[in-house]
């Protein structure tokens, strides 16, 4: 149990959440902060604000939405606003993304004094955006330390976990029954098991599935 | 001459004006960045867009009013958590500023094809700013190629140059005149040799007046 500080990346999905939980077994005292990029969802920022709350941690939004200035989309139209369609996402996308939600959450982790950052990127996750991986992050703290004369340790504990083994991780730290049906992590915008058929609906209950048969096999992991 | 395209991080003052003809002398296509954080004054980005302008490079104004979010003033206002304005610190200075513009600056020179990214940042710059450092621009440079998958070179043309050097280096790429009379350096918003009076006046016209004598005495920089 360490004695300092923490800010988690929170969005109020399952696998931040599940590093929240992580993050309050052992650190001393965990903050969150959430990016508002203007998700499709606004349920997202909402869902994520009544975990923070109930789970007795701060709750802080950053207002990212000017990152979508430099989505392909804008920077074609050159300064004219990017609309957003209900549904539709790639046009938006910037990439380097999370290196900027990163770098901001360093900062504001900086000014809050806190030295421990945890995020909950994974190799093993589908998307394979390469500042999700594990050299990117260790990079990252690097220079953030170097940035800030600082002494940031990056957090990952679900680097190398897939779906299943985050379902195993929250079990494990008590946290199954509460990431199971409070969280949100469908492209729907409906909490826990979700729509059941999107993309990250079926990655998440895939997992869970694959999870609680292994679980009752008694298969240790 | 390299036959690539390059991003000068650009605000319209002489140090950036510099790099933006160091540039040009050094890359087929040249494109400018410059940051809208709430400067005090307005002319400073009015001084760019007309110094791009007639030059005859692309300038981009990305909007990074949200980076005040992070100050230690606006947390203080909406998070009780943090006290630590006690004193010294401008209220409205983020530590990591130039990390994140830094940032900012590569996801867009991704964005529109470039791979050379120009900074004027300086090591013997009084500010001593961390993120002003060579050892941090290395680490940033290998961060963001991990992060985007990229190949981007920072340079950093005056790192190593004192105010007296980097007059020298426009001379030497015939541009002393134009730095000179059309960049904007001074905290009051005069362009040219400024009001004279503060720190960022009193810098550039000591060095202006030190290299203009060493020039008359016939020193060789």
């Amino acid at each position: 149990m360490k004695n300092e500080k923490a800010v988690v990346v929170f969005s109020g999905g399952q696998d931040s959440t599940t590093c929240l939980f992580w993050a309050l077994k052992n650190f001393r005292e965990v903050a969150t902060v959430t990016f508002d990029y203007g998700q499709r969802h606004s349920e997202e920022i909402e869902c994520a604000r009544q975990i923070a709350d109930e789970l007795g941690v701060s709750f802080k939004v950053l207002d990212m939405k000017l990152i979508n200035q430099l989505s392909a989309n804008a920077l074609t139209r050159d300064d004219i606003e990017v609309k957003e369609v209900e549904g539709e996402l790639p046009s938006t996308f910037v990439p380097g993304r999370n290196h900027l939600f990163l770098s901001f959450a360093a900062v504001y982790a900086d000014a809050i004094g806190a030295r421990h950052l945890i995020t909950g990127v994974s190799e093993t996750d589908f998307s394979g955006y390469p500042d999700c991986r594990d050299n990117f992050i260790k990079s990252l703290n690097v220079t953030l330390n170097l940035a800030m004369d600082g002494r940031f340790v990056i957090h990952t504990p679900l680097m190398w976990l897939d779906k299943s083994e985050v379902w195993a991780l929250s079990d494990e730290l008590g946290a199954f029954d509460f990431v199971q049906n409070k969280t949100l992590t469908c492209y729907n915008g409906i909490p826990s098991t979700g729509c059941g058929e999107c993309p990250a609906c079926v990655l998440r209950n895939d997992g869970l599935a694959t999870y609680l048969s292994q679980k009752s096999a008694g298969v240790s992991e």
